[in-house]
């Protein structure tokens, strides 16, 4: 077995149609946003298309069923995006979510990867 | 909150470099192969071609370091292939591995999920 094989953990939550899921990619962007406190420049720190972010805000919109972000007025750069409550909570509880899952997972991954195979 | 939203994990193991991983699509590969004793076969279910199954195969035995496939003589069909050991091991953990983090990620999902947000 190599010994330095790495563990990799995604979580998703779909809604209901199987269509629409928030998972690591849409949390990146909503933690760029809480940064930059600007969609724009969140889409542009992860050089994704504006449009696209959008698409992405919506569809999380779409599958936790309340509003992700919140217009801000004024600054020098005239204006931006700050996180709802909501979406705040919702980013926080997902990754001390994956946090808990991922640590449970790596607790458990030498009880079933310990075998030794032969070399190919 | 959506009451309905469905969890989904996925766990991948990658190698030191970060390219060769074994994840779902891997291991639904080797369940055909077990079933149908036969690549091409296990191939042709998922409606993948040939050459990309093949593909698939060498990742995973770089990625554990053992072979996957045996060859198998005779029979009507004039030959094919099964799971190694290793492999079957190898599988038979992952299956396993898998099923408890997700019952552990299932059982601790309505502690972190369970906020009410307001409409869009």
């Amino acid at each position: 077995m190599n010994e330095h094989l790495k563990l990799k953990l995604t979580v998703r939550l779909y809604s209901d149609d199987d269509e629409r899921g928030f998972g690591p990619g849409i949390a990146t962007l909503l933690h760029r946003v809480a940064e930059h406190r600007s969609l724009r420049a969140a889409a542009a720190s992860m050089a994704m298309a504006y449009s696209k972010a959008w698409r992405i805000i919506r569809t999380a919109e779409s599958v936790f069923g309340c509003k992700m972000l919140d217009s801000v007025t004024g600054g020098k750069n005239g204006g931006g995006a700050v996180l709802t409550p909501e979406a705040e909570a919702l980013l926080a509880a997902y990754d001390q979510y994956c946090a808990e899952v991922q640590e449970f997972a790596a607790e458990k991954f030498k009880g079933y990867f310990d075998f030794e195979p032969k070399g190919v």
